[in-house]
């Protein structure tokens, strides 16, 4: 599972096409599609969608690779990338692994998209695990970015290390931070605190011989307007407080449009408050932030959330595009110590 | 550390003040003694309140137990609960151990709460940790109960199977409710997700031999609104998926709040918006939901929010006192089956 191949230098990658896997998400392949278009029409980026052709339409003009397979939504990820060697999702990998796309982005079963990855791609060397990058929205600021959002439930402590090397050289390369500061998510500020994974990723993070711009611990209170450019945690930690603040945000742009239609005052009061809601709401619409990104593979893999639209898949696009084109890849695998 | 001594039976519980840290938390002991007045003059309920003497104003006609040391809010737990034999927090746990009190609230130190009441009431026979029982509010419906809130870091499936047993024990005592549904916190519903802890938990608790109405797993987005009335996870992961919560749920009032005072057309349309935004927040508000609790110790022993107004404190006093003199101790400690 190391390193397959050799990585084209990024002068070559930004001449290539983003591979998109048409078949996944909960609105394939038609928002696929759409999003596609767009990064070609309106973003000048060329695109190779991977599909079943006789489930795709209106893809005149748009090249496109042929594949016999999909791996469903709630498929089991090792079992489906192990028998389908035809589906769209490791057909991407194996675009990207042979020099033929700079990138690959799907919006389907996040499990498969990493063992796809994985599998085909390979790893950086030195990289224990791959984490996945998740950007955390700050209010007019640069975003920050959760590693590991979900990739790996157990982790050590030279994995959590790991993490934030990679997470600094992401979050400077996609979001132009220099140092960018680090925090481990623990539940007090003292490095007391916490589980003996946290206490001994805490020493680790402290001796300050790693790169890493550590700042200590951060709270859940503080994933939202986090005060480090990256918050280090475990895949599962990771994956609840992500879900914990989508849900919280989610139900209160619920509950107040409920609000907003209680009545004829308010119906009509919404009309001044609306307008200020929605470009807050649109900064921590997922449809916008470009989506997460699998760090540590021997290329890159953008996944997108599964309800993404054609704007979420024209974004992602042009951000893998940019990744790869930025060369973040070998940004990445210069970030890591070996695993002590 | 197992019980110590007799506890009253509920009938002479209900007799019994409840003792109050006047010197814990941010706003001590002003606060503190405010809501200790109120509930005695306007719920009737019996109050002792628990501090320095010299520290205290405005307490005429109220029951004060002098003391000579505080715990202070950042100090180490264990350490100053050894060393501040005569410290408030300590009094007060001793008050419920000998008979003298029905149950103890504190807005003080949590850690320093918890290790007082462990150490001086014991836990109830069989219980392996206690853990932290905290209210999850539910538009339109009764609390969910999270558990564990933050007790301990590190836990075992036993465990976890006893905060279900006395969460369930806890959530039917405190809200009503019958045969509460338990739901494991994880990152899918799949039984095969999570930690190697939590898939060892899913399978204790889905056997059906413990008394427990398991549910399956819940999801982060699902932990307002809960589908479980009480949710089961370690004590590291609850603590930061509540923050997590209670960060977001702050940052959106607190947005919602500055999208208001924008310009002349946000304030005059706010008065129609806010008194409805305010009756939902006011569910949301820890000011207003008693507090959460520390199940599995010999007594009642109720953990306020550190910021605390009168409010607050009155209404923890009138939770603890019923929960006392409801029998709730009895309740979670018959909930328990010995740890496998």
């Amino acid at each position: 599972m190391t390193s397959k191949g050799r990585r084209p230098p990024p002068e070559v990658l930004a001449t290539l096409p983003v591979a998109v896997d048409a078949m996944g998400g909960d609105r394939a392949p038609e928002e696929i599609v759409g999003g596609s278009r767009d990064a070609v029409e309106k973003d000048e980026i060329q695109v190779v969608l991977v599909g079943k052709p006789d489930q795709l339409s209106d893809i005149d003009g748009l090249d496109v690779v042929a594949c016999s397979e999909v791996i469903a939504m709630d498929e089991d990820p090792a079992g489906g990338v192990r028998r389908k060697k035809d589906s769209s999702l490791v057909r991407c990998a194996e675009l990207v692994r042979d020099g033929r796309a700079c990138a690959m982005v799907s919006a389907g079963n996040t499990g498969a998209t990493m063992a796809s990855a994985l599998l085909r791609m390979g790893r950086c060397r030195g990289v224990v695990r791959p984490c996945i990058a998740t950007p955390l929205p700050r209010l007019g600021g640069k975003p920050a970015v959760l590693v590991d959002a979900g990739a790996n439930a157990e982790c050590t402590s030279a994995m959590l290390v790991q993490f934030a090397q990679m997470g600094s050289a992401f979050s400077n390369e996609r979001y132009g931070i220099e140092q960018p500061t680090v925090g481990l998510l623990s539940i007090g500020e003292e490095p007391t605190k916490g589980t003996p994974l946290v206490k001994e990723t805490h020493s680790l993070l402290s001796d300050g011989s790693r790169g890493i711009n550590f700042i200590g611990n951060v709270e859940g209170r503080e994933l939202l307007q986090s005060p480090a450019d990256v918050v280090v945690t475990d895949g599962f930690t990771g994956n609840v407080a992500l879900k914990a603040l989508e849900g919280a945000l989610r139900f209160m742009f619920d509950t107040v449009a409920g609000v907003f239609s209680i009545d004829d005052a308010t119906r009509e009061a919404s009309g001044a408050i609306l307008p200020h809601l929605l470009s807050i709401a649109s900064v921590f619409d997922p449809e916008n932030t470009g989506g997460a990104m699998l760090l540590g593979v021997n290329g890159v893999c953008v996944i997108s959330h599964g309800s993404s639209s054609s704007l979420a898949i024209r974004n992602a696009i042009r951000v893998a595009h940019d990744l790869a084109a930025g060369g973040v890849v070998d940004r990445i695998a210069e970030s890591i110590s070996p695993a002590d």
